[in-house]
């Protein structure tokens, strides 16, 4: 890669045809208009959102930055109640970096974005001095039409509502960790990087006005989402530390190394708050999908905070309560 | 500004509710949510565009990386003849940027934001250690509701068709580069990033059918526009050099620095391709308006390439014929 591919001129024309083009099968992006014309119109609500990707290294168990930055903004819209439809790619590439790496993280966008049921329409490419990125940044954006009737929101959290989480927590946050750090220890750990509207939105389609609020588990992990659900609603909530689902494997890792799953970040897993009505039978319906196998519901809303102040308790696997706090520092940098 | 502010924790809302929140005046983004939920159904046929933005230095006369980075996609979406609605805007800060430089490249965005008529609705920030990124990135995506009854494209030219600049060439160039370098010369030009739907939308609704093509002469000028232009529609393409406008300080310094304006970068400028019927008064249109007021006809579509070879001639000062190349090295990397 060189800086003459980021001027905008035949390098960069060659380039965007010859990675992006032939992977990403899209009649849109293909016109390369400085916008894409979408080739539907569009009716109704919808959601927008962007995310950044910075995650090092560009490849580890389970995944890459271009599955991840395809499923984090998939997982954005699908969380939001939103059916992901469009997305744009935007990549900021280091000089010098080698053309085969950019062929195998299109390669995976495309894989991802088929799983996913969304399409590239729109992609932007910069190149910057060597020393001045670090191999690939993606940034992707997207679109995302909103199911009819829902009103998400962590105000909507009542008392009793159950706190449900779609599957084991820090897988991602620990394989990205360890790739980076080569250890040298074997832990079988992979990503968890996945497109939730797979199970996310038939949820929501299957129970109406049931669903209160919904939120992947990203960056800070749980603990960080657990803490903004108690505040935004300004409610008391209550986590089970033992109905917390995290793989052995990640279990054990985390012990040796000091981490807690809580504060991991997960790109396949989302906490779900749902009436405590229909708490069991969603949490069935997770768990006949692959996706969802492992969910669990780990605690309650016990609506307004006594004391006026929002928190988030933990009942300890030995009884006792405990405040979980928000991540403030970070434990694990550059992890999506 | 620390790894930390990246994390998703504590740091990092604070960071967005501090820098974003005050600033850009939006109750979409104050929800925090993952995705925006926007405020308003949408109707009709849409455009969507992405553009990151890594121009150094940060600030220069006329603008900065956040004025640019709002301009860049609302004039992607205008000369695609969609009327730009949202915003996202994703960061990538440079472990150690002073938190005062976020702040004024935020208010710039604001501003910017405000003058072109858009909404900012989702952001996002990631931060990368030091000697990993280059103070900041900006991602912009945008969301733009088309025109009725446009159908733009290089495509649709034919023989006859006149070729429109609404402006100056090399400001933006010329400026950024001056700013970078500190030759020590006193040159009075400044950046002409602008929000171009101001003149752009208002022209296609006046002139319904007659305007074929525009497009924004950024990375790569307009040399390699007009090569786009020909290329995509086949045709032979005819410019004249004396009539495309530059201004009297841009050329003075192009001449004494050795670069051709027609490869400059400019973030206020358009090519407009209208019916040749049309063309004396969509001038007239654009040159009573202050963002237009040097606008001229500069050249001509001459229909299929003669060779069946599409090709941009120049008619120079001297009254020969060469070909205009498009960009093929970069001149001025970094540049938006």
């Amino acid at each position: 890669m060189t800086l003459g591919h980021g001027a905008g001129g035949k390098l960069t024309h060659d380039l965007v045809e010859e990675v992006f083009l032939s992977r990403l099968d899209s009649a849109t992006l293909g016109e390369l208009g400085d916008a894409a014309v979408l080739a539907r119109p569009l009716a109704g609500r919808f959601a927008f959102t962007t995310d950044s990707f910075v995650v090092r290294p560009l490849f580890f168990p389970g995944g890459d930055i271009g599955k991840l930055a395809v499923n984090g903004t998939v997982n954005d819209l699908a969380v939001s109640g939103a059916e992901p439809l469009y997305l744009s790619a935007g990549f900021i590439l280091e000089e010098g970096l080698e053309i085969d790496v950019l062929h195998r993280i299109a390669d995976s966008m495309a894989a991802a974005a088929r799983t996913a049921g969304v399409e590239i329409v729109a992609a932007d490419t910069k190149v910057v001095e060597r020393g001045k990125g670090d191999g690939v940044f993606i940034n992707t954006a997207g679109v995302g039409r909103l199911l009819d009737g829902q009103a998400l929101s962590p105000k909507a959290a009542v008392a009793g509502d159950r706190l449900l989480l779609t599957g084991t927590l820090g897988d991602h946050g620990l394989s990205v960790y360890l790739a980076r750090q080569d250890l040298g220890i074997e832990v079988p750990v992979q990503s968890d990087c996945a497109p939730l509207n797979q199970i996310l939105l038939p949820m929501l389609r299957e129970f109406p006005g049931e669903i209160r609020f919904m939120r992947d588990l990203t960056r800070g992990g749980a603990a960080t989402i657990l803490n903004e659900l108690a505040a935004q609603g300004g409610n008391e909530v209550l986590v089970d530390e033992e109905a917390v689902p995290v793989a052995p494997a990640v279990r054990g890792a985390c012990e040796m190394l000091g981490f807690d799953p809580l504060y991991l970040a997960n790109e396949g897993k989302a906490l779900v708050v749902v009436s405590a009505a229909a708490a069991e039978k969603v949490l069935e319906f997770l768990r006949a999908r692959d996706l969802g196998r492992n969910a669990a519901i780990v605690g309650e809303v016990r609506g307004a905070a006594p004391s006026g102040k929002p928190i988030v308790l933990l009942r300890t696997s030995v009884g006792g309560l405990r405040i979980l706090d928000p991540l403030i520092e970070d434990q694990l940098p550059r992890i999506c």
